[in-house]
């Protein structure tokens, strides 16, 4: 269920990704090529499948609302192209490939960045697939979710954090901010897009923060028991530079607990919704089992 | 008329700047700083001005939409200091005051960039003074005029123009994007909010136009023969950095003619209105004569 249904949905988005920003009939070629760079670089996917999966979850048709679940994979595109500038993470590589700014030149990737931020908001507007109410709050939750109060304001609480250990409860709040909040937007986004109750919408929300807890749980761990030809970037490189992990606040032990502790948390959250919701099911409990 | 007018909307336009992003209730506070410093260090506003002035033109009340104006404003200094950064324009100063990454380091100046930016769109999208289809046909125009095809599309020709000697055409083209674009979604906006008719939206796009070519020429002109205390940043940096301008590619004389024609241009466009469109009228003959 999980691969095929995965497997399905991500075919669909690389698809449609590779139909966004033609190129040829663009003003700038080399901007074009620098977001489709990074844009169809792969990556599991995983906010705009979830997008789509909530929306199923509620009864809806989830690959309806293809284009907007793309729009949120640029608004997450874009946040990597910055976090890799030297003037940010200094990453050389991303997903085993050459980041952005190696490839195009820093200035490029800054504006490659801001084009796809900006072109997400363009296509989510313009998604015909929801009503012009829907099609607006899709568009204040998603600049929630990536604004100041949301992804861009966590990422500044790491930028500011580097070479200094913070505490639990700031590391909460900005995991919950930095990564959480554009997993909430997309399962949220997906609930609204395909017409959720009240009562659902508040359970998916759960769910999403749950699930952003999971992630991020797990991506500390696998930095230091995941191998670096699976992940595609060096392992070990929070302990290299001293950074504040559920792993080194806690311990991998610990952290493990707390990750299937919330795995079964999100379960809970999920137990209203019949069959549909079975691939948002599988998904967490995947999280703890992957090794990428 | 004209200065009684543009001050009355500057200063209701600085006030609400000053109240969108309180520092105290953020989620980083160094963010919020970073953010405001850059939004708040004051400028002529055009842009939020326009917006509102195209409202009343079309007989409504301009300051209604006091707020989607000022999202406008954040678009335009985000655009700033990212186009500040050493990767891009590598500026130490901007209206007399230091960029923002020479005060909040190059990393923060991305994400305040980037904040604004995103921000910008939550704002509109939330804008009480629409109708949900207004604002999401604001969201529309506005993520058009600042993405690849508009803003972004006109600075990253910019970066690669560098050093190089480009022609006319692609000159035009550039500044059509880079500046005019967002001139454009100002005035079509404020028109779209007021309730404008199709030919009036058709005939102040036409102004609108206009407006951002007299714009760009005279500003080309003003880093021939303006002064630096009154620009705020040192003159002559077009020929220092062998930059294509509408002076370089034509003659100082020839530019002047072509700022003026347009002006006429402009003027032509509004001839269906009346004494509701008399500041959009003095504003584009003002750019003629301004000083910085």
């Amino acid at each position: 269920m999980l691969k095929t249904y995965w497997n399905e949905k991500l075919q669909m988005v690389e698809t449609e990704l590779a139909r966004l920003i033609p190129a040829e009939t663009s003003l700038c070629h080399t901007l074009s090529d620098a977001m489709n760079y990074s844009l169809l670089a792969g990556g599991k996917r995983l906010r705009p499948v979830l997008l789509m999966a909530a929306a199923d979850a509620v009864g809806a048709t989830g690959t309806d609302f293809l284009r907007t679940a793309c729009a949120l994979e640029m608004i997450h595109t874009y946040s990597l192209i910055h976090d890799d500038l030297p003037a940010m993470d200094n990453d050389d590589y991303r997903r085993g490939k050459l980041t952005n700014h190696k490839v195009f030149g820093d200035g490029m990737a800054v504006l490659a960045g801001d084009a796809l931020l900006t072109m997400a908001f363009e296509i989510m507007a313009m998604d015909v697939a929801a009503t012009p109410a829907k099609a607006l709050q899709i568009v204040q939750e998603m600049s929630r979710a990536a604004g100041p109060a949301g992804m861009v304001g966590g990422q500044a609480i790491d930028l500011l954090s580097e070479n200094k250990t913070i505490d639990m409860e700031l590391l909460q709040q900005m995991h919950m901010a930095k990564t959480g909040a554009l997993f909430l937007a997309a399962i949220r986004s997906g609930a609204i897009l395909g017409d959720a109750s009240e009562i659902q919408l508040a359970a998916l929300t759960r769910y999403a923060e749950c699930f952003g807890l999971v992630f991020q749980i797990t991506d500390d761990i696998l930095d230091v028991i995941g191998t670096e030809a699976a992940i595609g970037k060096p392992v070990g490189s929070d302990e290299r530079n001293k950074k504040s992990t559920y792993v080194t606040l806690t311990s991998l032990e610990r952290a493990k607990e707390l990750a299937e502790s919330t795995v079964e948390e999100a379960l809970e959250a999920l137990r209203p919704f019949g069959a549909e919701a079975d691939f948002l099911r599988s998904i967490v409990q995947y999280l703890i089992t992957r090794d990428k």
